[in-house]
């Protein structure tokens, strides 16, 4: 297992970490003094700079992303909602092409309408299938940009408001229908937060190999959690053996980052600074 | 798919749903006056009233139980623990064999600890192979008295401190493992409230077939849900399918109660008369 206790080589940051604190230009900025040579951007943040001007001080910081977030929310409540779904994942692949991001990560959507508490139907099976039509079109952009798509599995208590894939395993299956060939286009992003519980987790992430592990997010989980969104804690502070597993992504072939998203109210309320010090520390000594 | 529009015969109210409102020997009548015919009690409310009155009652208004709530925990932080444990789920078994349960219900447990916020450790494997120790030894003595013990499998976001089996495919693995004849004795119960989400729900339930399902319980998820333990929802009110859950557990041979269990904070804040006709009503128009 490759030693993280020497450099900041492969910590990212996913910018939603301190979003409340900073915006995108400062957060960029406050890395890189720091050392850390990655971070994971959300397209909101990146907009609210400006697209080139966060391309141009990437590349005048030397600062690589670890993944593009996000594409997906697939499922709407109509055939113009889901023409609409497919146009904005387009112009999020765009945009993480301008950023050289290695892999868009797809939140896949699920039940439309839930997150706003007002579900247009209950048929979960429907909002898959339209998860599935929703990435197979956007592969076709995806492979003519030669950028990845990452399937992101979330955990099931957020499978009616934003995501139906729940598993590691529902995302490989994904996978397998459509890249047969294992292509490198289309993979998982594998969230310790989403997944950490899983009884297959150690199986699914041999299953997917090297070519279908396209990002590695952590954090922990806390005891106890006290939110069903914003209660994630620092590496080190729950219950999620991240080495065990960080041992099993290199097993399986991973050599990329491990990247760091921290949806915390009592995170966003701490200094940045101290958000990213703390980050630096736990990667060191817990990841 | 049987009708249950037209009486209540399979309806089952487990006495957490009004546990706020009333004591165990008020629940019961309010039950038997409302024609429900069976519950599902919990140790400590029929403890509170004493476990002979009880079973006189349950007698006395024909009133069946749906289940036996419950056994399991067995993980501890040292083999006193584990011991304990044990005897406790002896007790269990011998109390629901007093009551004339057709199963006790097993939430088995996870990281000892954690459910006051300090786990032992974080090794959730070996919580899962205690699990699977601990029901192994309960076996015997439930094989002894003809009274099956059902594995509920709880939603992933209860796997730090409930329970580490999360997946209705799990709990049969480890049914299979533990009972490969299929004598009855070892099954599930499965609570759609953490199982609803599953994408392989109907293919494991099908597996699971007559032998295995031993209860069925529902509710329904809120969108949002504001608390991880008590925010369940009332049948109809959230984005469950439960009929066509239903339909599942039925093509599979499951001929028994449909259970009404409801952690709410809002619906313990009713009056328990209320609470129960609109379970009777949800359990006509819905389930």
């Amino acid at each position: 297992m490759r030693d993280f206790s020497q450099d900041l080589s492969q910590l990212s940051i996913n910018t939603a970490t301190v979003r409340k604190q900073w915006p995108l230009d400062r957060i960029i900025d406050e890395c890189a003094r720091r050392g850390i040579r990655a971070i994971a951007p959300w397209r909101d943040q990146v907009a609210a700079v400006g697209l080139d001007a966060i391309a141009r001080q990437l590349r005048s910081t030397g600062t690589r992303l670890s993944g593009y977030c996000r594409g997906g929310f697939f499922p709407a409540k109509d055939a113009t909602g889901l023409r609409a779904a497919l146009d904005d994942n387009r112009r999020a692949l765009d945009e993480a092409k301008t950023l050289d991001a290695p892999c868009l990560v797809l939140v896949v959507g699920s039940l439309p309408g839930a997150l706003d508490g007002q579900p247009a139907h209950r048929d979960i099976a429907r909002a898959r299938a339209e998860v599935r039509d929703g990435i197979a079109a956007t592969l076709e952009h995806a492979r003519s940009l030669g950028l990845p798509l990452a399937i992101e599995p979330l955990h099931p208590m957020q499978a009616a408001e934003r995501a139906c894939i729940n598993t590691l395993e529902q995302a490989l299956d994904l996978c397998d229908e459509l890249d047969p060939a294992r292509s490198g286009a289309l993979g998982v992003a594998v969230d310790l937060y989403h997944v950490w519980w899983d009884p297959k987790l150690a199986q699914q992430i041999a299953r997917a190999g090297r070519e279908r592990l396209l990002a590695f997010h952590v954090c922990d989980w806390l005891t106890p959690t006290r939110d069903l969104l914003n209660d994630r804690g620092m590496m080190g502070d729950g219950v999620i053996e991240l080495q065990r597993a960080r041992a099993w992504m290199e097993a399986a072939g991973y050599a990329g980052h491990a990247e760091v998203e921290i949806f915390s109210d009592h995170w966003w309320a701490q200094p940045g600074g101290l958000v990213l010090d703390t980050c630096i520390e736990r990667y060191r000594t817990v990841v």
